[in-house]
């Protein structure tokens, strides 16, 4: 959300560092899904075929002979993504490799190797030298090795960073689809920490030097190193119903899921768990983005024995409903009220 | 080539389609390569491992089980590869899209899926829509479904295409390392159309309509429309010892083939099938880009039974030679002489 301003009606104006965005990222993408020629139907027992097309976090495809390839892509594009003036060449490459790998997270799979396209001024040849070396170092990590790319002479930097992987093996995808009423909504980790983080990065730039605690640099190191959950999303694989990434905050992504799966959700704000406090920690969980958890939908004792036997983190943040019930958000004291679909949009936003 | 002006020392000034290029691409990589993380070793039975890593068309992995996964990203940013007064927004996507499965094809692979990461001002959805159609086109032509991809906002239109593919069955990959002195060296199709249709899409736009005949128009279509060979990739596997796709120009791609070999080559002049004729067609045919015609070493024999069985079309064109007699250009009456590491470079060329 780097750099945008919001255009939605709904926002306040100022220095709101969670603008609301509209959705017109997820429209272009579905008028072009739409017009794309079918997929072929299996392709005999020498080619890997399609079993997961575009609109889940990674495609993923049969490999003959046993195992499944996911393939996915993620941009990260200057004013856009990140902002030079806030984010560090390194944190630059490393996040965008991060948020690429989190794709295969969300499908509870094992990344194999990343690709690295990158844009960059001429001029900049050391900028981008650096970026793709951190790029390299947060893909070897992750175990992700950098094993190709090419970099294009452009205005601005961008980086597009596309990862294979693996299914879990032995268990099923990690599907947006497949949620059922009755199933318990869960996360992992805290909310909103990248927002915040962006939110603390934006207010030492623009007002000088500003210490910040230990508590504040940790949400900093959200916003600037995000961490994929690999093993979060390999344990509860086999016990969730549905599961994906949380890109573009809560809300926006819960409606996703809900779509997918044709249900309903509610979503209980007390539970949620906060890397902020209060209103504002609230806000930026529900509508900040790159927090790169996961949202699992599934049977609760199932979710919650699975976390526990891997030792992960999850909360119980509601349930799903049926999709005529709509996505809601229950707040103490206020009852149930819709939850705006909106989050970060990086087509829209600007 | 499009859009840039070159910046060697030994471009002549002013209308040249082709300028001359240092190599400030292969530099840069190559610094960012040399301090990657080394990759893994054999990861056990469950995860692909990593058997040919940067600097090749295609990085592969050998699959748990089975098979061989290719997989390769290309780029085509507005002003470098492309230029919106020259190229429709159809041609954009299709020929991005073909860029990139022809590194399958530089393997001797088949490919099996696409992504399009698309950078795009939200002013202009429509347009980005039309190429993002058109590469989902092309690339089901092509066996590559678009599976994935993302729409990001930017200041000019970009596009990012990863494709997975696996090796051809029973055959060995097809890799720039390889050639040995004694080989013959072989083209695919006829060199230099690409950049000839550029020309004539410069001219015919500057100088208002002018007709073209049939056979400009096919140089036209060679650089909007460019076509994959994979068939000859898949078919001369077998019998090559190294190979790649020309993307760049004869030259500076028989300069990277011969490096990664560590052998020297000598081109005669009068053997390279030419698309145009004369002085022009020859400097296009070595130092245009964009044809995406196969460059082959091995045993002549061999390759011209293979290429005879399947229908493809090779021209022998030259010979690998000791690494310390460099690449050579013979010409009819002029001898031997140096043949300059020059060509299509997106990042010096600007």
């Amino acid at each position: 959300m780097t750099g945008a301003a919001g255009n939605s009606e709904d926002r306040s104006a100022g220095a709101d560092p969670f603008p609301a965005r509209s959705t017109g990222e997820d429209r272009l993408l579905r008028r072009i899904l739409d017009v794309l020629p079918a997929p072929p139907g299996e392709g005999g027992e020498e080619v890997p075929h399609l079993i997961l097309g575009p609109g889940d976090d990674a495609a993923a495809f049969a490999w003959p002979g046993g195992g499944t390839l996911l393939l996915t892509a993620d941009a990260a594009e200057e004013g856009v993504h990140f902002d030079r003036s806030l984010h560090p060449l390194r944190a630059i490459g490393r996040r965008a490799v991060a948020a690429a790998v989190s794709d295969i997270a969300a499908m509870g799979g094992r990344p194999a190797g990343a690709l690295v396209s990158l844009v960059a001024p001429p001029s900049e040849e050391l900028a981008a030298a650096r970026i793709a070396e951190a790029a390299g170092e947060r893909a070897a990590e992750l175990g992700a090795p950098l094993v190709g790319g090419n970099i294009t002479a452009g205005e601005r930097i961008g980086l597009h960073v596309a990862v294979a992987g693996t299914g879990a093996p032995g268990a099923p995808l990690l599907r947006r689809s497949g949620a059922k009423p009755g199933d318990g909504l869960f996360v992992t980790g805290e909310l909103g920490g990248a927002a915040l983080g962006l939110a603390l990065l934006r207010r030492r730039t623009e007002g000088g030097t500003t210490c910040l605690d230990s508590a504040e640099e940790a949400l900093v190191a959200r916003q600037l190193d995000p961490a994929p959950r690999l093993e979060a999303g390999a344990a509860l694989a086999g016990a969730a119903h549905a599961g994906m990434d949380l890109s573009d905050g809560l809300a926006l992504d819960l409606h996703r899921l809900a779509a997918a799966s044709g249900v309903g959700a509610s979503v209980e704000a007390a539970r949620v768990p906060l890397a902020g406090t209060g209103a504002r920690g609230l806000e930026a969980a529900l509508f900040g983005g790159e927090d790169y958890e996961l949202l699992i939908a599934g049977p609760p004792q199932a979710v919650i024995a699975a976390a526990g036997t891997a030792g992960i983190r999850v909360t119980r943040i509601g349930r799903v409903t049926a999709a005529g019930e709509g996505i809601r958000l229950e707040r103490a004291g206020r009852g149930a009220e819709p939850l705006p679909r909106r989050g970060w949009d990086s087509w829209a936003g600007r």
